[in-house]
């Protein structure tokens, strides 16, 4: 199933809800705008794919909402809902960009039933899109694993990540689906342990085996021959490595991710990063990006429980940087690009989906 | 006071019990061998130097249990009691060592009171000699510091960790105590978290500035220059590093170590191995090591919250291995050894303490 989609019973959004795992697997219907932004922003809905299609349907359900007669008039009505969706999580680009695909199109309605159908095909055709691209991914990424690797990720670059199928797991997914037998190795993830609570669950439900490990055991089990591939998701790719990284490119992801190449390097593992041509952000150069540092109590607490001292100082970043000197495959939907990885070439053939 | 003593009052073993931190700081008292199993084996008293009392100490604590009248066949039920608690950990060995020297003490002894005495008198010299050491190993480390530096630990190889001063943070405090300011980034240590729930606590009880990170961040603070120094302890250094690791030694402490020795050899920081001589293990191969799984739950669970799936299946480990090229100082009570590290020289010229 997806992990969001338009359920036609009640005319509403359905979502996994990612608040329950790992203890349930149950969806959640969001009937209202409201009940869309509250599930945004409490992370029933995370990773930045599937926000992409949170705010397209969420415009979708906004045109259902007001009993409205004129096109004119209800397109008002959604326009103020739109805007407050798009910015339940102002960083996140996605959501903001799946709202504005949805709205534009539901313009071009001329009656309110026109506005309703055009709203939901396009939050449709967004999904749809993300799923396509995905498999394309996944398809071009599978291509590097062979039968009976063991595969380590990071965080969760998976189907709950997005609308269907996932990055970094699509590879996985792909690979056996095309009869390959792919182990996963997923690393817990600190501090908001998205490996051990989403990654393990998704690999579970599709019955991909799978190894829950510290984020500490990673170079152990590079050692001891365990790992044939890492695969992980990015963020944010940038062409320009500014001052730090020079003319190379750079690799921003989960925190973490910057050791994973630097241990894979060491052990000859092939490092992939499986993203869209639109995460690769051809205009910004390292210089500029500024790593998110996140609430100290994720660190000083753990589920509620006291993990550290009350008022100890802590630097919690969200993301680091992985120079492109370390990644051997950069696996968009136009294929696996190898070293040198010329980000430009990435970017101008881009496919247009 | 001291991590682990003997308390006249009850006749039995006094310890600050690790499990409670960072909430409580209080004391255990183990007044059976099998309370002291569980103790080490939850983990209530931790880290090699502290293991090597608690062994010590333990023969101390039978010898005291069996109301038997001849020296002898107190000697044979304390054996057994011995090779109890020499196995409570597999890769500890000095706890094995501390077991051995109590008993060794103890043999010599010729009526009940004899026996008595000598695994006490054993035990306590044992634990003088460590707090001894400790600061040895902290003045012999503090001089690689520089003032100003920020030193990055793993764990917790402190005064916790041993009977009192500690390994890797004693080089922290003797460099303080010499005039230096020092700060220490913690690593929390996943998936115990000795590094936020202990280190922390004794490094803010000492005012030393310490900044708690997730383990997955030590990669992006190297890369700004927030680390001027890796300081580590050691559970095991092999002078043989078998199949794996050749003619090199091998250093074995917490999991994750291996990693935070990997990148700051990519980032040219200096990493540095703070144990006592008697870590150094001559006559075992790399081959022979067996680095202890430990509980799944661990994972699964975190303070008893879900972390995962139930039946996720798990690794576990608790130690990795450094091979000693990546190590550029180990710091023992007879100095510090710089690279080409002969571990046959550090064996051989080893104080008698």
């Amino acid at each position: 199933m997806r992990t969001i989609s338009w359920d036609e019973d009640c005319d509403c959004i359905e979502m996994v809800d990612q608040t329950k795992l790992p203890g349930e697997f149950t969806t959640y219907h969001a009937e209202t705008v409201d009940e869309l932004i509250e599930s945004i922003q409490m992370l029933r809905v995370r990773g930045a794919p599937a926000l992409g299609a949170a705010g397209a349907y969420g415009v979708a359900l906004a045109t259902r909402q007001h009993q409205l007669k004129q096109a004119e008039s209800l397109l008002t009505a959604v326009k103020a809902d739109a805007q407050r969706i798009a910015s339940a999580r102002p960083t996140a680009v996605n959501l903001e960009r799946g709202v504005s695909e949805a709205f534009d199109e539901a313009q071009l309605g001329m009656t309110v039933g026109e506005v309703r159908e055009t709203a939901l095909s396009a939050a449709e055709d967004l999904a749809d899109r993300d799923v396509e691209r995905n498999k394309q991914i996944g398809d071009a990424g599978a291509k590097l694993l062979g039968d009976q690797d063991t595969v380590m990720t990071h965080c969760n670059a998976g189907a709950l990540a997005t609308v269907d199928w996932g990055t970094a797991l699509g590879v996985v997914y792909s690979a056996r689906e095309a009869g390959k037998e792919i182990d996963v190795v997923v690393n817990e993830t600190r501090p908001l342990n998205q490996g051990s609570r989403i990654s393990t669950v998704e690999l579970m439900e599709r019955d991909v085996p799978t190894t829950l490990i510290p984020d500490n055991a990673s170079g152990l089990l590079m050692q001891e021959g365990e790992v044939d591939a890492v695969v992980v998701g990015a963020d944010r790719v940038v062409l320009d490595g500014g001052d730090q990284f020079g003319d190379q490119g750079v690799v921003y992801n989960k925190v973490g991710t910057y050791k994973q190449a630097v241990l894979a390097d060491r052990h000859d593992i092939p490092f992939v990063v499986a993203a869209p041509t639109s995460t690769v952000d051809a205009n910004t150069s390292a210089d500029r990006v500024t790593i998110e540092e996140r609430d100290p109590v994720e660190l000083r607490e753990i589920y509620g429980s006291q993990n550290a001292p009350a008022d100890v100082p802590v630097r919690n970043p969200a993301f680091d940087a992985t120079p492109m000197e370390l990644v051997d495959y950069l696996v968009t939907e136009d294929g696996a690009f190898e070293p040198p990885i010329e980000l430009t070439d990435v970017v101008e053939n881009r496919s247009r989906h």
